[in-house]
């Protein structure tokens, strides 16, 4: 960030120096806020807030604790910038509500554009969404009236209702003069920023979408059904965000309408509202193979505590199921130790070997790149993988075994663990993502429990169950 | 993707009905084009790759092996489509590009937007390059050479040059009829497709910009410098991209000038660029965490095998220590097996919460959310939630031993390795990251390897250790 300029304050003749970068949250304007915060200074704390980008108030609102948000959220109650409110994190945006109180709340929902108001009041308690939408205008509260009735995390959810429309008889020339005219009489349902205009039947059923760019470029006289994209995505407002981040992506999209159930045109999702999805898809997918929720880094500690108990608790009953494995053999171990000294490096291997596997396979679910299509030679690949790493990394600690113990049959057994392990490691890896994903299970959620068992069970079992069989 | 309508083809007045969803890339489309393939149909496969959007087509090749793949290829070798060629992943381009050959893929080349052209030029080795471009027209070649003198993941390498740009003396009027009469004459350096107009002054600097929407809603007199934002993001070429994408998120960007060290600009960035660059960093970071290379899906599997073998011996060579380790103890193991037993569950329950630890911070750190300015913080934090979450699995692994193996001592044992794990899991699960970040090396890279190396090492010394000195 540090090489990025910024123009803002800078008179127009002037190249901007490379350090003028006053806007953006540098450790250091961080650090001189926490000084101004501290020394209980209102007004400086106010002027600071002020040069900064609504985005980067955000950002700072985020890194404070409790303590220090709860305050500079009481200083800027009174003219609280509600785009701040849209760009925070969840878990800070509950505790940003929390301080700003019901009324203020209200009056900051109603200077909010439909989509992010709606996202705000959405995640309110039945209680106060009452509350905030009685204190809001009518108009404002209709549309999130009928914007909560769309099921979670579709397109109905993340679109805009303001859009941009003209009857398919338009020329260019009719549609500028009305862009200009709604501009000028102040009374103003269009968005504060649009990339494309869409072109409506009589009964407002979308026929055709037209790029900005094109229609500057194109003559006064010229039709608009003559030089609009007949070939355009149409998003039904159940769609689920993430197949609408698939098609911006997939169709390098800025905008795209959205359309109810008998087709007509309700709203339009942007490509700010797609980025904000696929990042959220994003953080899931990584959180999830983590083991961890999204929001982690903002949950105060006791609720970060209570979320990780039940994952690691999980982790605690398989790990004991592997344990009994052992207890299996535990005759056997006693009559060899160095069967205890190597039988985690078997296991080990088989979960990072099928953590590779896994992590490939949950990343092409999730870009929709491994499909029922490609599954069978998708596994076909991972098992003659398995197979021949398994080959190579059997002969390693095969030579390493014997060196260390001096017992070529050792070698032998831990060679052979081996190889059944990164076959059933690279087998699991693609078959229990998949069979998740069948399931209509998330598969990043719990394929990383299900794996790691797996090759733990598998790897101590084999070994020591070989070791049984063929050394003793 | 099922319910994603598509109007392409259908008449104006005509509703789509939900099922007309030809264009997408179905399962039966899939199978559908692999049995005309199969069958040997040269004018099939044409007919009916020419039904579907170039992004499919990309993802059906992508989707082939390689014998199908350049199958394919030949069949489309006379007009293969440019815009195909960018939605490829690297991988599978590089495969298309040796079916191609040198003299189809210039012309295919030719057909690209600039900022396309360079990335697939980049990739060539340098005997490849050196034909192509000399293949080009002398226009398109002096800007990729250009392009390539601009460092890799660069603002240089994602910027289009081809960039609206007015004076600031202009008014809408004068705007809007230059960009007509370009469209007019044929003679076109413009983007195809733009968001936002740059206003720059005498020697080609920015000053301000100016979005199409609100150049649209303003009558013809107003002067540009009037409306347009003088408060602007300019990147410089040597931006990394990873910053630019963070600009763009930040800001709600849809384009981004690019100036070089004179403040000269030179190019712009669009958010379908950036949406790219968004999805390439996640992927390296969810495919790093997992210890595989990006691209695997599509990698043949002799280079699946090799790539994914290093990261497996690292892995090796970690699992050998911990069982060294443990050797340290085979005494004390062979006069209590139950230790054997055990030792697995301390290491496993220190591994897991590293991870949690880990992938927070790890996603933290790449959405710049952890900074030096709350690094402390966090880090407190997370010692505080393994020394809550040690105590309690301490109390329950205790629990479990005790009724186990009727040992009160065992019990204390282990629940005391229990603790000191994951006390020293949440410490390395925020420092490891957090010092490679400080070093310059990608966190997701390395970060896991050395958290559960230390966890399993850390686990079996604490716990083997502590019943060497209290329960012998």
């Amino acid at each position: 960030m540090a090489d990025v300029k910024d123009t803002a304050g800078s008179k127009p003749n002037q190249v901007p120096p490379p350090e003028d970068a006053a806007l953006d949250l540098e450790p250091e304007t961080e650090q001189a806020f926490l000084d101004v915060l501290v020394s209980g200074d209102e007004a400086g704390v106010r002027t600071l807030l002020a040069e900064l980008h609504h985005a980067d108030v955000a950002d700072l609102l985020e890194r404070l604790n409790a303590d220090e948000r709860a305050r500079v959220v009481e200083i800027l109650r009174d003219d609280f910038e509600p785009k701040i409110l849209s760009e925070l994190d969840e878990t800070v945006r509950d505790h940003v509500i929390e301080c700003l109180g019901v009324e203020n709340l209200a009056a900051v929902i109603a200077g909010m554009e439909s989509d992010d108001a709606l996202e705000v009041v959405f995640e309110l308690d039945e209680d106060e969404q009452r509350q905030v939408l009685d204190a809001i205008p009518p108009g404002d509260r209709t549309l999130i009236e009928e914007g909560l009735t769309y099921p979670e995390d579709s397109a109905g959810r993340l679109m805009q209702r303001e859009v941009v429309t003209v009857p398919e008889s338009w020329t260019v020339g009719e549609t500028i003069d009305f862009l200009r005219q709604s501009a000028d009489s102040g009374d103003d349902d269009l968005p504060a920023r649009f990339y494309d205009v869409f072109i409506v039947d009589p009964a407002h059923r979308p026929v055709g979408s037209l790029p900005l760019s094109r229609l500057l470029r194109t003559r006064r006289p010229v039709a608009v059904a003559d030089i609009m994209d007949r070939e355009m995505k149409l998003l039904p407002v159940a769609t689920d965000q993430e197949d609408v981040a698939y098609v911006f992506r997939q169709r390098d999209l800025v905008s795209a309408p959205v359309v109810d159930d008998g087709g007509w045109l309700v709203g339009a999702i942007t490509i700010d509202d797609v980025v904000d999805v696929i990042d959220e898809e994003h953080e899931e997918d990584i959180m999830r193979l983590g083991g961890v929720k999204e929001g982690d880094l903002y949950e105060a500690t006791m609720d970060t505590i209570r979320s990780r108990f039940g994952w690691l608790l999980i982790n605690l009953g398989t790990a004991i199921l592997a344990s009994m494995v052992i207890g299996l053999f535990d005759a056997t171990i006693e009559q060899m130790v160095a069967l205890a000294v190597l039988m985690p490096i078997v296991a080990s291997m088989g979960g990072n070997a099928g953590t590779q596997t896994l992590t490939v396979a949950v990343r092409a679910l999730a870009m929709k790149e491994l499909t029922a299509a490609n599954a069978w030679r998708v596994i076909g690949k991972e098992l003659l993988v398995g197979a021949l790493n398994g080959v190579l990394f059997a002969g390693l600690i095969g030579v390493v075994a014997w060196i260390w113990f001096g017992s070529v049959a050792l070698g032998v057994v831990i060679g052979l663990a081996m190889i059944v392990n990164l076959l059933v490691a690279g087998l699991a890896g693609t078959t229990i993502p998949l069979m998740l994903e069948r399931f209509g299970v998330d598969p990043a959620v719990a394929s990383s429990v299900f794996l790691t068992t797996l090759t733990d069970i598998v790897g101590f079992f084999v070994f020591l169950g070989l070791a049984a069989l063929i050394l003793l």
